[in-house]
């Protein structure tokens, strides 16, 4: 599988157009509008964040799944405004971006699949994405570089589109995987079939709906939600996974080729949004092993993971792995204090709860200066393990999100 | 109640003379090595950490007041070294000064109550301690200046010494109370009948230890229980109040003006606490209230307070309610998104759910300008409320934190 910004044109998935234009929701001026049609009515899963509160695009996407019977024609995403804790007036700015799209595009009202970006609170500014619907239908095209515009529009504070894809060999047949995300702060999705993560993933295999959300469920799982990068879970986080069917392969929830390669397009994607973390300098993936089950091995990344004394350490460099213990110890998890081993890569920093006796402290500050990094904890109590991928926490992200300019 | 680093002659607690020296753990030599001595027996009760990880000072702490039946001579706190992660060698360190410091004093070993606050995971040199303790003998003193050395030197990364006090009139006789407490990063005390945060309380009433235990639970309930820092809840947090009986009034658990007392003296200086956060530049009172329960209220509240999203908004006096908002619904708490409301002070921003239609953007921005302000979320959801208090997060406390100068 390869990562790249520009998709090679033989990876992207038959059957979608793509397009995105400047509506003007972004200060910047840049990209804000981005729009995915299907040739045909796409099959459709999606999934959304489990934050209680709700953005009003996330409620009518919903429901639109629901009457359509899973079902997608248009996909319409702005960034610059995330039309959220705006009550009923975002709920209806949000139907009348949908009924014009299906108007524009051919389509059925509830054909049409919205989502939002940006800041909580300010009503959409619905016109305008309106009037830039004419403009969209001019530029649809089946290219990458339309692919990749639709990438860079959904953006926010992130630094750079974020693409992944693969191919598979369905009975002889190629089939296309090819999915884009944003997000780059108030990140740690809990996708419950959970940002503001927006993902989107494209494929021309040939699957039902019920079929494409178990193959979602299982890859989401492993990928968009193992990671964190502020603890913040969004309330407009939302997943959406469409095939088109135009490769001629036809795929159900059990082929196993197609599940490796769409979790590893996830996981990519997943990755992508933890390396372009609001001021990244460190990107940790966290290794637990040794707890009372799975789910108690994910308490415990997820309490480092939101650590931000652990996260600050991090941002040094610092093998304060004291901060680890701490954080380890109010988890909440079961564990046995006297039992802990931490390791940096292969270097033992930690047994039985203790510093090592030969502790290195600048081998493990070396090894801590790469950019990536992985940490490997054994609780010594079960068979309970986790991969989790996070980010440590810089000035630059204080500076990122507490500047305030009007 | 008067707040002040050097308390009036008149309100310090009689039977007690402390002392404080630098033993050569702080690597600024500063003074790191604080002794209180009870003239006869104090009455004692403690709370601990809630963290599974507990520093040495603590396992042996509360051996010892479990052995002298609620008894306290000495009190023996160093900073610059935590004296967690240690194994074996710390417990045996921790015992090593115990003893030292009962021969020193003429105490029984279990008559010692140590503490310790600094880096976790390096070995204690307990050497040093046991050296200082002459010195400590000969400085050992009942008045205001010696008081403050005590708060001086249990200080690690506060910029202020942190002192509280109060008088109570029992049956004619003046009752004295003063505290002293540590504590800027690491800070969200669980105490359970649980921080390093660091809390020594006096006071000269009689008060029989089963009693002492009940006042103190119900003190650090509504006060240091309800502060929070980072969100991480350290390895060594420690609350100990100390009963002379040298004022020859009693007191029993149902006392409405000691409790009322020890209750202000407590709220004084976790307040103080937050208020020296590490990089702080606004303390932020929440006042959480219709949540179904003081339960729910209260997981509302630290939830908030540990949003780095919300944090650092505040940092840049940034009227950003949204994020309040996704802090709300990704609590756990049961709300009803359409129900929130939120004002700052008296000033209305957030109803039903949404923006107000009079919304002051300048009027909220200039009030978050305030180095301490109110923020009162009502859920319209039942009777449970709250108070909680907690810091900014400020590219300072990022700086202080990711700072590793070996």
């Amino acid at each position: 599988m390869i990562q790249t910004s520009l998709l090679p044109e033989d990876a992207l998935p038959r059957g979608f157009r793509f397009a995105a234009v400047k509506a003007g929701l972004k200060r910047s001026g840049n990209l804000d509008f981005a729009v995915a049609v299907a040739d045909e009515p796409a099959s459709a899963a999606a999934m959304f964040t489990g934050n209680r509160v709700k953005a009003a695009p996330l409620t009518i996407g919903s429901r639109h799944l629901e009457r359509s019977g899973g079902r997608v024609r248009v996909v319409a995403v702005n960034a610059g405004n995330a039309n959220c804790a705006t009550g009923e007036i975002g709920i209806a700015a949000c139907e009348r971006v949908c009924a014009a799209a299906a108007k524009t595009f051919g389509a059925e009202g509830h054909e049409v699949f919205p989502s939002s970006t940006g800041i909580i609170g300010v009503p959409l500014p619905a016109e305008k994405l309106v009037e830039a619907l004419p403009k969209i239908r001019r530029l649809l095209t089946a290219d990458t570089e339309h692919f990749s515009d639709f990438a860079r529009a959904i953006m926010t504070t992130d630094t750079r589109p974020k693409i992944a894809h693969a191919w598979v060999d369905v009975s002889g047949k190629q089939v296309r995987i090819a999915g884009v995300c944003k997000g780059a702060g108030m990140i740690h999705p809990q996708l419950v079939p959970h940002a503001t993560m927006l993902v989107y993933i494209f494929t021309d295999a040939e699957i039902a709906p019920a079929d494409l959300h178990t193959l979602l469920l299982g890859a989401v799982e492993p990928s968009f939600n193992r990671i964190s990068i502020d603890g913040d879970t969004s309330t407009n986080d939302t997943v959406l996974l469409l095939a088109s069917g135009a490769s001629g392969a036809s795929v159900d929830a059990s082929h196993p080729a197609f599940k490796m390669a769409l979790e590893d397009v996830c996981l990519s994607l997943a990755k992508q949004i933890v390396q372009d973390a609001e001021g990244v300098t460190h990107v940790v993936e966290l290794q637990i092993e040794g707890a009372a089950s799975d789910a108690e091995a994910l308490r415990v990344a997820k309490t480092i993971a939101h650590s931000p004394l652990v996260k600050t350490a991090w941002a040094g460099s610092d093998p304060n792995w004291g901060r680890l213990v701490a954080a380890i110890g109010y988890s909440g998890a079961e564990i046995d204090p006297n039992r802990i081993a931490i390791w940096l890569e292969d270097q033992q920093i930690c047994e039985n709860g203790g510093r090592v006796a030969d502790f290195d402290e600048k081998r493990a500050h070396a090894y801590l200066k790469n950019p990536e990094f992985t940490v490997r904890i054994a609780l010594g109590g079960g068979d309970g393990k986790c991969r989790f991928w996070t980010s440590d926490l810089t000035a630059e992200y204080v500076r990122i999100n507490a500047d305030y300019s009007t």
